[in-house]
């Protein structure tokens, strides 16, 4: 089992590692005591892990509740958080209890959204159960749920208790989702460690900790996200808006995919970035099967990006890699997009 | 004017003085710069003071929008909550922006809270316009909205930019609602400094002073409500039972007066409370009109205060006066509640 430390506003400890959730219960009970645990997971998760888990959790003295939704991004909205809420209140959960938040990143950003204003905060454990929310949404403290008008729109910053992951969960995933996760590790490859890539096929646990590491080292700078932490968005400021214009058919890492691509596309066209570097990240890309080509023009992709987060007046901040392992934050008038939407 | 200066998280002033709507503008763009300002306030408020705001805001450069929503504690829910964020993501507000509550005690905190969580926390500005919200809500950064199943349960900790107090609003606050504000003024006399209760009728910018300071120095020693803070809930937590049983008919204040009667009267049965403070506090409160008499019995409150936030397992912590100026905190079993429900 591999240990991470994190030292946020709340230091935690990532776990990696096979056989966690077995030993879940003791895992969770050494950090937080024994108290009231809910579970909140989707209908596709429950089926896989939530006896394995409950009965580690019980097994260990915790008295437990479960709140199931349905799988898929269309679930992390206002209403799933509020009808979280509404139970836990009927059940008259304390702020002494715990949110165990067991499943992806919409697990994850909901369950610990829920966690961040329920009674005005109460303790979480994440526990990741796919490739994408064990290197990305479970470390750094970002919860949110969608709103109709844009993704993660409404949310908080607030740190898990502890982070459990059992990369035996990694095997039931479908290559797709799977993909989501190897797009995210690209990403932190190109950002400060190319070995990643090499790793995934490999050696997992070693691929996930490094991925984790360089989060929780960027994130360490920036908690609350006003500058550094920006870089990890590689991919995501254009991703986010092809995730969206696709209706959420393209999913996250299939959009962060290509988004990196335009970033260094972009970037090679305005001497931002070294030549080759576009064509050697399309075919790392390529070669595990992820997508390189944006099915949206430019007046598209600009039309959107207004109403992301990251704007700022009329210019938006993009994340530009000058080669592996440096990229740059690089500011852009949103009515210069287009040099990043082109083939 | 006077300028009181909080350090929490965030370090904010508190501006108390007569004329200031007439200079809000200014005064919030020496602090947040000029931005995009969204004006949330109620129906009441809106006839009252939204020009007056609005005027100084546009003339201090700021673009506005505003959304208004029902006066009252009905509309203090998610619903009003996810209003305000859509039309916020609607509009294109960024994360750089600011949310300017104006108004009371429900709009302050579901105006807080939406700042607290659009886009994981913006910038707000408080503008309270009653007594109670002067003293209470606008400083210490607790925000929240109700859930079908209590209130404040669904919230977080987000301190304001600025608040700005203007007593010119008092002026045109019926009794009754003043006397939500009175109530938790005798809060502060109780447990601080006497010589409050006299002031309010004699030099009100001076008792916003003492009130506020005293919260402050309370919050300073622990903004996250772990320990210190809980005695500002004096004759809150039986208060929001009977608050909450009566259907919100008996409003804040008026419960409260009633909560810091009976732990008065059960902290002298018990032997904690002084005898003749009890005696001392109901005079105080009737000459003010305030109710000091407890349309529930002892079966009613405990069912109630089993849903509390503040109830640890199978005790709830009340704070219960020695005497004035001297309060400390009480485990009381629930099955003992009862001693603090008779006359």
């Amino acid at each position: 089992m591999e240990k991470i430390k994190v030292e946020a506003s709340v230091t935690y400890d990532v776990l990696i590692g096979t056989g966690l959730l077995e030993k879940s219960g003791e895992l969770i009970k050494n950090k937080t005591g024994v108290c009231r645990a809910f579970i909140i997971t989707d209908d596709n998760v429950e089926k896989l892990y939530y006896e394995k888990v409950n009965n580690s959790l019980e097994k260990s003295g915790f008295k437990t509740d479960k709140f199931v939704f349905k799988n898929g991004e269309d679930s992390k909205n206002a209403q799933t958080l509020i009808n979280i809420l509404e139970t836990m209140a009927d059940k008259k959960f304390t702020r002494s209890d715990i949110i165990v938040a067991l499943g992806g990143g919409v697990v994850g950003d909901t369950a610990g959204f829920a966690a961040a204003t329920y009674q005005r905060g109460i303790r979480f454990i994440q526990i990741p159960t796919t490739f994408l929310a064990a290197i990305d949404s479970s470390v750094g403290g970002k919860t949110a749920v969608n709103l109709n008008s844009g993704k993660n729109l409404f949310g908080a910053f607030h740190q898990p208790s502890l982070v459990i992951c059992d990369t035996d969960t990694l095997k039931t995933l479908s290559r797709e989702i799977f993909l989501d996760g190897v797009a995210e590790a690209v990403k932190y490859a190109v950002l400060k460690d190319e070995s990643i890539c090499s790793d995934i096929d490999t050696d997992i646990e070693g691929a996930i900790k490094k991925c984790i590491e360089i989060k929780r080292d960027i994130v360490g700078k920036d908690e609350f996200d006003t500058g550094e932490r920006q870089l990890l968005n590689l991919g995501h400021t254009l991703g986010h808006s092809i995730e969206s214009l696709s209706g959420y058919k393209i999913t996250h890492g299939h959009a962060v995919s290509i988004g990196m691509v335009l970033a260094c596309r972009g970037g090679e066209k305005m001497g931002i970035t070294q030549k080759g570097v576009t064509y050697k990240l399309i075919n790392i890309l390529k070669e595990f099967g992820l997508p390189t080509s944006c099915p949206y023009n430019s007046e598209e992709l600009a039309n959107h990006a207004l109403g992301d987060k990251k704007r700022d007046g009329d210019s938006i901040t993009l994340v530009i890699p000058e080669r592996f392992e440096k990229c740059v934050l690089h500011k852009v008038p949103i009515a210069e997009l287009s040099v990043f939407a082109g083939e």
